[in-house]
């Protein structure tokens, strides 16, 4: 029992950094393809893995943050700015991005039962709840736009990112609500979150689009 | 005398709402504009409506937020950005924008008061109390705008908006350090900032530009 | 002794308010290039004084604001923004820009001390620390291009700038864990960053680009 424990501790940390890493990458890439220099790089990388976590902490007056408590987080993401400035060519990235969209499914699931958790238990209603998981798993994103000058493409590129971490994170509040097992509630959180994110990856769906 | 204080309460209710779904709507009109998904019109609607009193309450380290506190305000919001999208056409465009002009005026003056009451509740300096005012009731449209990939148009359309937030939040800071009652500081800051507001939109008023 | 001490403080405090009316200058200009009206002016001026420093204390939980025990300093800033619009014409610009170069470098390296000296008096790791320093130094700049709808140029001129800060930082942080007095880690942090920022507008030196 106690083994299994460990070995989803260790599945869920691994997740963790896939996605850290998968979030970093989005902001490298957006970073290169507006030629920024490579102080941009590595602050754009930043901002796109830590900021959602970080509002959601400054929201909900939480300290201290994540990336204060892990400072080996913040040594892994220079690094791997770093590499991707080094080993990187512009014939990879469309690669790349192909690549990271799984990790940033599993990110996105995960980070917003994360945040879903930690506003339930500081009692948070239930809808603030969840848009702490929203933007816990999404304004990494949103900042990482904003500081390229660009519409955050969560907001503007039709697929359905957003709309599965807040179908996810209700489903983390339903069955805490029904006092169900930690561990289900984030396995469902993330699986239904990945699951449709990567069914909608697949499938090509579209949201409704606004019928000007 | 009971009557009238609970009709007065009635009153500024009425005010805060409207003014909220003003500030909401003029965030699903831009979103509308750049063509953002569902996700884009909801996340800017709300950022339009809560964004400036959160800044405020995060600036001033205040907790929880007015939209934890009133979480129907919340669902109030994602219902108007829902109704909005099924109904709202292109060509009503203009004529909405007309139409949430007055409640954005009285939302600016109530806001505003709201923001430099609380300040000076804390405690400020007298400026930082308007400062807060000002932020409360402007801000929110700024960080749409940012949202949005604008230059602010509080910044840019010399028209006299923030102005008039200013001189009535000079107002009630004034008439709160001559002990005058409640009551008259809110109105005579909402009166002010509303009908300057609405004076400038009627007449035409420029902000000096800069002579370059 | 004593003589020597509070002469040291004036020197810092003189510095302190060169930088910030070169930082809020650096604002009014950029603002004025984007023709932006007096309250644009006034709050991009406000936002590049004081936002590198507000976003630091709000990451680290710190109140009041440096501009909340210090008003007299955002009258100084209004009233400089003022005097920028009234005598500042198209033709002194770039005579100004290049005027606030000087203050700007020496800035950076004091705000870049002051804030990996709070940090560090708050028991934040090294890495954390230095981070609030560039981001006390930088994110005045930041913001000022983001609310302009401009890539922050920090992050996309290929000059050294923020990484200077980095350096400086890390030299704050080396003689503070050696226990070295306070002096000389807050003159060794501005004369690094303030030197190398100087030598690099002097030799011209760029960041190494991306190698796409």
């Amino acid at each position: 029992m106690n083994n299994i424990q460990s070995w989803g501790e260790t599945l869920r940390l691994l997740v963790e950094l896939a996605a850290t890493a998968a979030f970093a990458l989005s902001g490298v890439l957006e970073a290169a393809r507006k030629r920024l220099d490579a102080v941009g790089v590595c602050v754009v990388g930043f901002v796109a893995a830590f900021g959602g976590g970080t509002l959601r902490d400054l929201l909900l007056d939480q300290r201290p943050f994540f990336w204060v408590r892990h400072e080996e987080m913040l040594w892994g993401v220079l690094a791997l700015c770093m590499l991707a400035m080094l080993f990187l060519r512009h014939r990879h990235f469309v690669l790349t991005e192909k690549a990271i969209q799984w990790p940033d499914a599993l990110g996105l699931g995960l980070f917003t039962a994360t945040g879903v958790h930690q506003a339930l238990t500081l009692q948070m209603p239930a809808l603030v709840a969840v848009l702490m998981g929203l933007i816990t798993g999404v304004f990494g994103g949103v900042l990482r736009d904003v500081l390229c000058n660009e519409i955050p493409s969560a907001f503007r590129d039709h697929q359905p990112y957003a709309v599965w971490a807040f179908v996810g994170g209700w489903t983390y509040v339903g069955l805490w609500q029904a006092d169900a097992p930690g561990w289900l509630a984030l396995l469902s959180c993330v699986g239904i979150t990945a699951g449709l994110r990567a069914l909608s990856l697949w499938r090509n769906w579209e949201l409704p689009a606004w019928r000007i």
